[in-house]
């Protein structure tokens, strides 16, 4: 089963959740260790600029999700 | 009721609040704590390039809603 | 009155005037505080680096000006 | 016998696959030194905000690999 | 006279200079000053992340350029 | 004769290295000074940031190539 069959989401809301996906599955791919990375959570988490880092991956992802889905227009 | 239920918008302003949105929720759903975000906000909020840095998140952001709503072209 | 009405400029250097003005305006509704902001300025304006990266805030930005006006061809 | 013979693949995990391929043969074709790379690689894999970079680089290098597949669409 | 009369060049090159004129006007509008723009010119010339992080504007703005070019295809 | 006379290549492959030159000629345009960039080469060659960053700069200037390719879709 794969953890990325589709693209295609039903809502932009969905999509958004897709691009938070993609965003942590690079991560996990470049550190597999889940331990290691449970170790930096509180790292980023709690830093100011890490958060916004990661929220500029997750729009440069969502970019990229919705337009596969044509942006949701009806 | 979804926080995304569509990434149409009346105007090009009101498309430009959602692109403010989308940053914030990208980092709502990393750190769900309020309480946490609440005591980083005066960090970012009085340093230059943290500043910066968000500006550049939402002008990513505004590029994908501003393409979903065909640039609000007549 | 809105402070972004349309995203159609009649020329490319008026384009770049409105991606500069949408990298500004997303700090300002971060940081509201004027005179916050004008601390700040000195701080941005002297540092070789965060001048950079508002020049790449407003190419992201003009990205999306550019694209919203067919790119001025005649 | 290329390295990238194309960008075409079969589903979204394996261009989600050939993203991160990308990303990393532009740090080996600017570090082409496989031990020094080596060496390096307990360095980011261990830090938060590296591992946000490399995310981000492979989100930019997916925007591509899924526009030439057309994002896979049925 | 405007600065930018038209995204359109010949050739690809003179885009690409082109992209470096955009990158460095949007520095212009934010430090006007000439002799302070001056003094930050040694920082990041000899700074190799610096130089980086200016290929890196023009690469945004080359994207903007090329694409109003339609990529000089023949 | 111009050092780009076209954005068009053979295979991605060689798109690839052409984007690793846009990225490196802006560099070049912004310290045309071989000595002092052959200078920076070991700091950013052996920094893991350093080199995220490069392939970013990369994988931003293979947008633009992939897309005057038309993704080399046969």
């Amino acid at each position: 089963m794969s953890w990325l069959p589709t693209l295609i989401t039903e809502t932009p809301e969905e999509g958004f959740d897709l691009a938070i996906k993609l965003s942590r599955m690079a991560v996990k791919k470049t550190q597999p260790n889940d331990e290691i990375r449970q170790r930096l959570r509180p790292i980023y988490e709690n830093d100011a600029d890490s958060l916004t880092m990661v929220s500029h991956v997750v729009a440069t992802n969502y970019q990229t999700v919705a337009a596969a889905n044509n942006y949701w227009r009806k």
